[in-house]
């Protein structure tokens, strides 16, 4: 599985519309993506180190089977979402691809493939 | 909830051992934190934007019911951890609290507190 995490940096004066985040641009990436984006997570910044401003002021974490279904998925809707920033930012994401390692370690992780 | 994200940052040679990472320091910080720490994530680093470098080479995400409950947990064990960093990396990771304010978008949401 793969994590695509969206990070919208902090700085002094940063506009960001947490609620208008939740509430209509992350369901709007659902809608658009269907069945290929097997669940999203949102944090809010709170604080960074020794309680210093945070680097990011929110992030969402797009959690797919594959970059092949995420790419697949976003592709077509990119242009849609990525207008859709303005509504609630100022600021512009940095965007980064990751494999999961670990999606909760709390839960059995998913089987390895039998080797035969 | 709160999630602490610990980020680290990528760069042209960086070493990183993901083995060690998820095998050895992510254990060593379960075990050091016991119940305080609910579960962890563990993300690889893939790639960025228009498949360039990732911004960060991994990431873990520490989730726990509050900011006092992760100091309180991690604070006698801060010193070890960090000390324990230099086995797999030479790069110091950027540290972040946020609050969770979706989980996971396919699991119905923690019920709020019924207000009377």
């Amino acid at each position: 599985m793969i994590k695509v995490s969206v990070m919208y940096p902090n700085r002094a004066g940063v506009r960001f519309d947490h609620e208008y985040y939740r509430e209509k641009h992350l369901p709007l990436i659902k809608a658009s993506m269907g069945e290929a984006l097997k669940y999203y997570t949102i944090d809010k910044g709170l604080a960074g180190e020794a309680a210093g401003a945070p680097a990011y002021v929110a992030m969402c974490h797009l959690m797919c089977d594959s970059v092949e279904t995420y790419r697949s998925a976003m592709g077509p809707h990119a242009g849609e979402i990525r207008g859709d920033i303005r509504n609630f930012t100022d600021v512009t994401p940095v965007t980064q691809v990751s494999e999961v390692v670990v999606e909760n370690s709390s839960r059995p992780a998913t089987p390895e493939p039998v080797k035969v």
